[in-house]
């Protein structure tokens, strides 16, 4: 961005390209891979946090699965609707995706109530029950237990599980029992996280799935 | 958070509790008001990063004029989507207040296109002809510099400009813009910001509208 005479200039390209630039030229050492380092650097430029160059944790497997599945379609569950909101959607339909969020449906509000357990938990079970492959968890810890209760149980067999919940209660405990899990996972180890970046993760994954056909 | 033979125990509310403690513990000294110190403890909450506790800026007016707008149903004017999605929507219901994105609206996007100006600088522009005295801005530079432009020109008299972009380039600046407009503004200084931090100071704000009548 620059400024002219009050007006200002601005070319997001441009300005992402810029960005990145600084951000490579600051992080310093990594371990990255070349296929992780781009999801790296989007978290960071998301959040100007480069906490995230060390706290980004990637299961062996987790490119591999998760680009195989983002290629084919997948139908991507996210814990929140502030995270569906950050993916970009023209992307995901160029891939043949799908998003949803339950978080926020009347049903799962009800039974909810009736049964006296947290909203996150029953739409995991939900967006399972409706074929989701890849999810999103920038906030549930709640969400992200049954997620593994259901992997564990056979009901479903992740692509990926981006797990990022943020927070200083529950948060940290459920990152480090998906990184035990041995699903294809990508996590931010600590107390960090969120929205902002389970949706930064997706979007980086899905420019590495359209430029790195198999 | 707790586990009990495989089951998890969550009450949100204790959870909240519970990590409001551990904030107000860690934290340290800071020169926050006793008003202003729940709205910088909600940013740590959502982002787990204690620098918010040296970032956060107020103006000496903004809590009055922004809790006095929030209390007479204000229109609020968010950025981006994901800003809209973050804020507590019972909460504003309760206020009597609306919120209101245009940056994805069809009318801005083929004006934009045509007059090769970026899209959120058109939504900034049709949010204040829409009467909004709120403005949550938690990415886009160009919102913020046409919100200040509009303000200057008498076009705009904002009763709270909540000004949070992220980035790299140009985000710092814009933010330094707003400091020094001399508005009742909030504003994380340096380039840490986002989307969740400008909904999570709205959330905020709410409660603290809600409890403290003047």
């Amino acid at each position: 961005m620059t400024m002219n005479d009050g007006e200002i200039i601005l070319d997001p390209a441009a300005i992402e390209t810029q960005s990145f630039a600084i951000i490579d030229a600051e992080v310093g050492a990594h371990t990255y891979t070349a296929r992780q380092w781009p999801i790296v650097r989007r978290v960071i430029h998301t959040t100007a946090d480069f906490d995230f160059a060390r706290a980004t944790w990637f299961s062996p497997d987790a490119l591999e699965t998760g680009l195989a599945a983002l290629r084919n379609g997948a139908r991507i569950l996210c814990d929140t609707n502030m995270v569906m909101a950050g993916v970009n959607k023209t992307r995901l339909a160029t891939l043949g995706g799908s998003l949803s969020c339950h978080v926020a449906d009347a049903d799962v509000a009800a039974e909810a109530r009736a049964q006296g357990i947290t909203r996150s938990l029953l739409a995991t079970r939900k967006g399972v029950a409706a074929g989701a492959s890849i999810f999103l968890i920038g906030n549930a810890p709640t969400a992200l237990y049954e997620l593994l209760r259901l992997a564990r149980s056979g009901a479903v067999q992740p692509a990926l599980v981006v797990g990022v919940p943020v927070g200083f209660v529950g948060a940290q405990e459920s990152k480090e029992a998906l990184v035990a899990a041995g699903l294809p996972a990508i996590v931010c180890r600590g107390r960090k996280g969120g929205s902002a970046i389970a949706a930064a993760i997706l979007n980086a994954l899905m420019i590495l799935a359209e430029e790195s056909q198999p």
